[in-house]
């Protein structure tokens, strides 16, 4: 993974170096450094594939950030998703650097590092999208997109060697829920002006066409509103602030009351309030939802999480009847008001399956226009690379088959090959005289987080939790005398995760007779070492129980002396 | 589960069983009964969910018919998929019983048994679409269906209370690949007559429209061969004969040969070949896949299992560069054609990437028609009631939302609710003088199969193993002497899958202190009772860990007498 550790930068040029975000969806980190000048775009996190069990989290590995980090002059943040702020308390407990933001993605970057305190002062700065500033030798814009979290932005970063652009995550929404539509003009006159490098997101590369209108989802909700006999109960993502516009619009409309359920829910609910990114919120009833189900149920809306099915969250409880303070009760109308995440499909169907057995009726993912895609699709990244008018791009923001379409696109506009990185992470583009090239790796990789853990749980745990995993643990203990090198006590076999040990007992028996014999085998001199015993025990036991149960535990012999 | 185990049956009533096949999709398993007499429809098995960890596969609870296995007089396989003919061996383990399928069927499942040989002689009858049979009370009629697998059938059973019918899993394809389409006359005929119950396919009630016709997909393939540079590689289930002959097809137009790489692959292409299920197999060459790879690549096509992105799998291999006798070459042309089954959308994604790396052109999902159903949509579940007219309906073989939406679509074609029964496995449906109702309850249920063992790992087991998974596991040994109770040897701490111990000595070691202290503290009386020794270590160790690490690994203290 590590080529080159220390990267050298040549004389007047210009580097790119993701250091998350290519080649995957999450934990987006990009470096931008001119000379001993570095900043950083974005400091996401990403959530554990099913492979890496008990993992709780997996950020960047930032050991290029950790051996420059006097280069670093600021982070800044696209906006307030997990994959692009999550990572931002491991940076900071290592870098004291100033964070820029605007002004909802400071807000819930504040809230975070509320939860994770690294240091008693963090310098959060805000910034204004059509605004820009001077940091060191760049120069930055910002410009306003649409993606599912309001307040995101691009950056354009006018360097000495040219200028590079961050789409941010985007799409063009001509009716967003706001009325704030991408800065078309900032990226036109940008591309008059000539753009050395674009990286733009890539997350739907493969969808042909236009994504939807955010309006499109907002008339769905409306029609629901409309016709729903009795309570709504709508589930969505936290963070999608217009779409809790949306239902707060549609309940003021038709004369409901909205409860909140659901801790990340509440918080968002409150940060957006706050700063003032909800209007006419005086019909949500945040803290107490005892008030709003002493309502009549056709006068009361609920807004939960757990539109991915999340085993703890709310709407997961409430299927399944293990929520204190909800329950289904007939005539519900229920509303997912989001796609499932790849990986999340079982777990959002199965909550379909538990509220439709508990009589409610269910509105979900086949029903059209209850979820629109934040990000844009084949025709909209069209548009910003006509737009923008890049001399090179850097499809970012997407797994390898979504760059390799974005590449495809854009070469069908006329950008020569040899012009388009499919980068990997770590990879350093470098950028003189209007040319770019690959110019070696720093480190780069994931960093697991699993509890308190930061990058302590590997391979190796990690394939000891697969195998315990799969097939259980078999403890094999024995007692041996520490002078004279005889067994006295034991073998003793402790079982845990194999088989279900009472109805199993003459199989562990006989298991047990096979140490013994095995043991007794072995000639006096023997006893004396160690390895050979636990190898023996191994051996014979694997063989055992492959036989007889066509199971692989993992053997742990474990000898004591005495 | 269990509410009746020996099930009583009203005199001179016909009652419908589920063993399995309602509320989910997979182990399809049916039991009509009149009077002392039963059939068994399908006897499938189901894979395993992500949380049955380390489980091979799923198999019907089957109870109720080891209890009346004297009634049982054949079971009837609808057609050789995995979901109704996988549980076979178990069943015919426990009873002596004649199995009916077409031509096609009986050979999957002849090949199934040799695998899991249960008995000397098991009986195997062929049965022919359009044929009927007399067995006990019931008079028995088989009609062809359209599905993903050739000779699939549908059932009618004539009992002296009306007429049953089992839809088998089916779609109306009116161009279907062999020209064989779903039998229409026998439906509308027995429509005609009048039927008491249908149990129909519910997979696609959620889908609207028709299903495509296999002849879609025909055409996608010949336009593949006719642009694909070089080599293609294509991918499909083993089982889907039909897309194995257009690639057949088109391989003899473009002049190609044809490898077959993939152990299930080859057995479904030599039964299918033995049993005249596929033309013009003179181009495949299944037994040496050198002598493909000798030939241009241009003149090649590898057909390969894989399409699910199984880790095991030959496309998996080819396309992290582990197989042993396929590489990918420059202009190779990878069609994945089969759409990823739910829970297995990011192994086809990586399966994807990987082979995008290694530089093929990939042809997969995002491209229409390179797949298409083998089960019928919301049009074609409108057109099997309106052919058949059935009083009563099962919407079976669909999870349970599935089911509700099968079951909204009878109720907009006029069928009264109350005649529409959204089953449970094991919940008995009884039809006497035209009328039915729910009359209780058989045992029914999953038993989960892992090596050997056949039920023995059950809900401690695998809580057990999601456990281990989650933070691995700690274990404390200490030998206490028979006699005076004194600690004579440890504590020993040994963990696997918890923290990498190299660099976790310190927190081991004070760990190992904490225990050492918890049983100096005990007195020397509470050294004889175990169960409060371990308790201690648990609680101690439990929370010193989880404050240091914010994990909870198993903690299995072990005490050895010596």
């Amino acid at each position: 993974m590590v080529s080159q550790k220390s990267n050298k930068i040549s004389n007047g040029s210009v580097q790119v170096i993701p250091l998350g975000g290519v080649g995957e969806i999450g934990k987006n980190m990009f470096v931008v450094r001119y000379g001993d000048e570095m900043i950083v775009i974005d400091s996401g996190l990403k959530f554990p594939d099913e492979e890496m069990l008990g993992v709780d989290i997996v950020i960047p590995d930032m050991t290029y950030l950790f051996e420059n980090r006097d280069k670093i002059k600021g982070v800044f943040l696209t906006h307030g998703h997990e994959d692009h702020i999550g990572a931002l308390p491991y940076l900071l407990k290592e870098i004291d650097v100033p964070v820029y933001g605007t002004k909802l993605t400071i807000g819930l970057a504040e809230r975070k590092l509320k939860d994770h305190p690294v240091r008693k002062s963090v310098s959060l700065k805000q910034i204004t999208p059509g605004k820009q500033m001077k940091l060191g030798a760049f120069k930055l814009e910002f410009f306003s997109t649409n993606h599912s979290i309001a307040d995101s932005i691009g950056i354009a970063i006018h360097t000495p060697e040219g200028i590079i652009v961050h789409s941010g995550d985007f799409k063009f929404d001509h009716t967003p829920v706001t009325g704030e539509i991408t800065d078309y003009h900032k990226l036109a006159e940008l591309g008059k002006k000539g753009v050395l490098c674009l990286m733009s997101d890539s997350t739907n590369a493969e969808q042909p066409g236009y994504t939807n209108s955010d309006r499109v989802v907002g008339e769905t909700i409306d029609e629901i509103f409309r016709e729903a006999p009795k309570r709504i109960i709508l589930a969505t993502f936290a963070s999608n602030i217009y779409r809790i516009q949306q239902v707060i619009n549609a309940a003021k409309k038709y004369g409901k009351k909205i409860g909140v359920v659901g801790r990340s829910m509440v918080n968002v609910i409150e940060a957006a309030s706050e700063l003032g990114y909800l209007r006419d919120v005086e019909n949500v009833v945040i803290d107490d939802i005892e008030k709003v189900n002493q309502l009549p149920l056709e006068k009361t809306v609920l807004l939960t999480t757990g539109s991915q099915g999340e085993p703890m969250s709310a709407l997961t409880r409430i299927a399944t009847d293990d929520h204190k303070k909800v329950q289904i009760m007939p005539q519900d109308t229920v509303v997912i008001a989001a796609t499932p995440i790849p990986g999340n499909e079982k777990l959002v169907s199965r909550s379909i399956d538990n509220l439709f057995k508990r009589g409610a009726h269910v509105i979900y993912k086949s029903v059209a226009g209850i979820h629109v895609s934040g990000h844009g699709s084949q025709e909209e990244l069209k548009l910003m690379l006509n737009l923008v008018k890049p001399k090179h791009l850097i499809p970012i923001h997407g797994e390898y088959r979504m760059q390799v379409n974005h590449k495809n696109l854009a070469e069908n506009l006329g950008l020569p090959s040899k012009n388009i990185f499919l980068a990997e992470n770590g990879e350093v583009m470098e950028f003189k005289n209007g040319r770019g090239r690959v110019n070696g790796k720093v480190p780069a990789g994931k960093v697991l987080v699993d509890g308190l853990g930061v990058g302590d749980v590997g391979n190796i745990v990690l394939r000891d939790r697969r195998l315990l995993s799969q097939d259980g643990i078999l403890i094999v203990v024995i007692s041996v005398d520490k002078q004279n090198k005889e067994l006295v006590a034991g073998p003793d076999i402790v079982s845990r995760g194999f088989v279900y040990v009472r109805e199993s007992e003459e199989l562990l028996d006989e298991a047990r007779e096979h140490v013994v014999k095995a043991l007794n085998k072995m000639s006096k001199s023997k006893m004396n070492e160690w390895q050979a015993i636990k190898s023996s025990v191994k051996d014979v036991l694997g063989q055992y129980l492959w036989e007889k149960t066509r199971r692989r535990p993992m053997i742990l012999p474990i000898i004591m002396e005495v």
